[in-house]
């Protein structure tokens, strides 16, 4: 199977060519970046010497559709829907990271992002690949998007909750915290994401107005069937990479923390990508850096009455790249942990 | 003025060494340090060499009555508690930056605390040192209690909000994140505040059971007259310095992002070390390292109704020596800003 | 081929984990670390769950006999020469990551250690594990002495020139820096290896005097014949993996950038994990970080006459249990490269 | 007094601003910023706030004038000398802290930094100003070319020995660390000072042709008298302020340890700014944070017959304005070190 990578040269891209240039069932063969034709990818990120020695080239549809049959997009929002169509109907497998596909509901798309949505037919076609929850939709898939890392966190924390309807969706509050990595990418060159100043630094940022709050609230709404605004404030951390979301929730009846973790290892026991960390145990990003993993542990709080969930994962792989490959795997029928079943790197 | 320091060489009894020995009204007379018995404190900490020349003894009360007239305890948990009334028996003034004399309540110091409170006559006199809240009684005290890191930033950014009853104090939750200088200590030497453990990692700790939970749930319950169990989680950071403390809590009626804004810039009007940010501004940890300064910003969410306060201090300044000098300013009758008026570093 | 890790609690004995419970050609089946004796690895390392589900036990030469084929010592230095015997009597294959057998010379061992060196014959029977100089002696080992990390820096950075006699070993000076991970390990914790004193803060250490000194003497006298003592200075670096090298030599007659860069590359044409940089680029830590590859630079000073050379390691792959696994791989007759093929991890 | 700083918007301007709104002998009355023209300085700068209330402006010398007496460059090379002229010519005392006036020979200037030297009769009033080495002269400029930070950190390193001729010069190897607020700037916004590339991240720079090498060895040159080329690799950390120089030299004849920091304490007995550490204590960057310090302490090698120097400054203070305002205080006639006169940020 050939891959290609549209957007090569920012994190997410070159995250995607890290995992798929050792990929058993794949071969990268097509990579683009406006900005660094003819560049080996190798120059670029010399840590990808000796592994892969192919240059970055302009993107072409009809191109690319020659070289490649499954297509990664690494692009900024609205640059996904302007070309996919043409590569879903030379039959190719599409993957776009970004967040052209992951609102169902064009109005919200609108509101949130300010900018026009993706065509109808197109938003159609489109699973939402998260697979821990739809599995079976993504293997039928042809077109997936790609969650985005916040709502990856958020919705592995909440969904056995939201599933069961332990928990008054009202109530959610999730307060996240991300690495540099997520936030800034490698051409985003703002003073504000510069070392000096992010370094022993810490801020809130989109505060009541992030556009992973919609993407959170269709979720919830999926699995809870009730509509309901969520509070989401996301953090930058003085780190390179991982999201730790911190989750607050009403309990809607009698639970312990006992009980609750039972509920998430039934609700997690075929996802390969979930631990579920046993009580008096929280999750750390150190442990899932580098990994596909998502790590979630909570704790119930009886003066309260609320449970604090919390759940960490790496925003590059289980957050963007490393879900993309599980989501490739899925619709190729490779096996679901393919070229992805590496122990995190500690220390 | 001659101040002694007892608990010298932790990292919040340096902090009050290096603002001390530059104060202008006071002369540091006497540092002890049970492990350090005859090592001078610049040797500790070579930053002091060419500053003060003066080395660590053994705590005596006597002595400490002979060489100096104020004094500030920095040591763990249930150790002022055991000499303090000899100093003030002796007409000595004494502020502690441990817990002992805090919580006003036996019962609640018992049940977080899992120790015996201190004594009843010693709770009486002690005043909560928050001169933002309290500047009168601070003036009148003898005993301070000199507020915890985490309450401190907590209560700063709530305070206004609960004095009008904007908000309904059932629903506050509190998100705050540390920087390591606050946790470790010096003296705490495990794996989990070991550089390579804590560095490019970000962690929870403490969830539903935190002590200083009771502090702030105390000092709301003094603002707004109402009894509510708060949600506090406190996390670790990989930085040195600085608290950045999230809050949420649902609006009782009306108002809006502008609004509250004066409120509380009315409301530390008088405040030499609160800074109200306009509108559109939100702190950084970064913008008051090694300042005694606060910073607060917020903004209402129409969408949740809830307010988002964010603060940010300098843990070791602010949330703890750098707020003990200003206690003492004023228990000393010295202006409140002296020794202290210093920008921040950056970056 | 079953594998068995004395002494896996540690920084290093985990890296060795993470790297052979993924190696297609062994199962880890025996651990031991004295202090963590029933405990599963994956508890002290959560990254490791759903990857691995052995617990250390206490050590014991017989039973690791009958658990394991090949031993990786992961000890302080004096540990792996007391029971090293008995394993290789038992026809195990050995690879120690501690110092015992790196200096051939009983009184180098006892000046610079300060302790009794191994016995003669095992010392005679131990091969320096830094294949890229001596392949050939490693694929016929049975006790391998797995270099320094300092010293696999060192070497690697200056073996071509010293081998073709291009400088005078006389003016070597090695100006090394390292992350945290490499200095502190787990299990000591002194105040000075805490996140707060490492974290933006930078130090030389073991000034003319580290162990690593003479073992890179050592391996310079094989390489060019004469002995000279080097100046090798060891810097603390606020980061938790990464060695990079600077070093200094004066050229014995005219060369220059491109000459010796040809040079290095021939010299390490048939070394999968060296990467000689082209002219105009140097190596930079990141670019290796979590990757056995050594990255290789210099550049010539026509005005000093001296050549400096920069060169980076993982010091926890390449320095450690990377190279370890590599030796591995070449005394059972395994690929080189098996398991230890990865791109690096960035950002 | 009244001071103005030119370029205030950059790290070292607004250090400038840091330490001068709190000087006691001058008042901050002039602030330019092409970019920021009519921008408070306090919002670029929230840390500021409450301390100096104050836009920036355009730059016009006449205005300047009218506004200052004593003025700070801030800006890069080739700015100073466009109109330092006009503010020597209206009788106002000038502090370059770029490098337009550092190098005494044009020659030298053109070479390494490849632009037009300054104008012959601004050098001839220059003054280098490094009052450990020539305060007299600084009492009596009225133009002060405030050196480079490596420079700082190399000269105050190696002056006693070049002095006393104790080392061989053409032997002296300098290899530099810094923290990144030195190199990338505020406005430097490439990829390589970004948080992710610099975070847990280690590179040389610079190499063989870093424009301080020439500083240095003109001051080398004028304590020595004997001219020789000056080996200087400067390497970028991950750290937002400090430098830590580590210099090798071979010595003429005998020395030890002891007898060397003898005579380092007897050259730098007047100096207030400079702490000769005792033997066995080596500089590190953090005791010197946010301080005018500069820490030496060395080691003779009796092996290698050379002695190794180790010096740590902070780059924002005695690396720039800290010494600038050193400087200012010499001219103006005020005491050496007020303003300055603070213990070090620790931790």
């Amino acid at each position: 199977m050939r891959v290609g990578i549209i957007g090569a040269r920012g994190y997410t891209g070159a995250e995607l060519v890290r995992l798929l240039c050792k990929h058993p069932a794949v071969t990268v063969t097509y990579l683009t970046s406006e900005s660094q034709v003819g560049v080996p990818i190798s120059n670029l990120y010399p840590g990808l010497r000796g592994h892969i020695d192919l240059a970055c080239e302009s993107f072409d549809p009809e191109t690319a559709c020659a070289k490649a049959d499954v297509f990664f997009y690494a692009l900024p929002a609205g640059e996904a829907m302007k070309s996919a169509a043409t590569l879903l109907a030379a039959g190719k497998k599409v993957v776009d990271l970004g967040a052209d596909f992951r609102l169902q509901d064009p109005e919200r798309y609108r509101a949130w992002y300010r900018a026009e949505p993706a065509p109808a037919d197109l938003l159609a076609r489109a699973v939402y690949g998260l697979p821990e929850l739809n599995r079976a939709q993504v293997r039928e898939a042809s077109l997936i998007a790609n969650p985005g890392c916040y709502p990856t966190a958020a919705i592995l924390g909440f969904a056995p909750l939201l599933a069961s309807h332990r928990v008054d969706p009202a109530t959610i509050i999730i307060d996240a915290k991300s690495g540099v990595s997520g936030a800034g990418g490698r051409s985003v060159m703002k003073p504000e994401y510069s070392f000096p100043h992010v370094n022993d630094n810490l801020r809130a940022y989109g505060l009541v107005s992030h556009q992973h709050t919609p993407e959170i609230e269709q979720e919830f709404e999926r699995l809870c069937g009730t509509i309901a605004p969520v509070q989401f404030t996301p953090h930058l951390i003085p780190m390179t990479r991982g999201i730790l979301m911190t989750g607050y929730a009403t309990l809607r009846g009698d639970a312990d923390t006992a009980g609750l973790l039972g509920e998430y290892a039934a609700f997690y026991r075929d996802a390969p990508f979930v631990q579920v960390l046993p009580e008096g145990s929280l999750p750390e990003t150190k442990y899932v850096l580098g990994s596909n993993q998502c790590h979630v542990g909570l704790k119930v709080d009886p003066r309260t009455r609320r449970v604090v969930v919390v759940s960490a994962i790496d925003n590059l792989m289980k957050g963007a790249a490393g879900q993309a490959v599980q989501n490739m795997n899925l619709m190729c029928g490779f096996p679901e942990t393919q070229g992805l079943d590496l122990p995190s790197l500690y220390p």
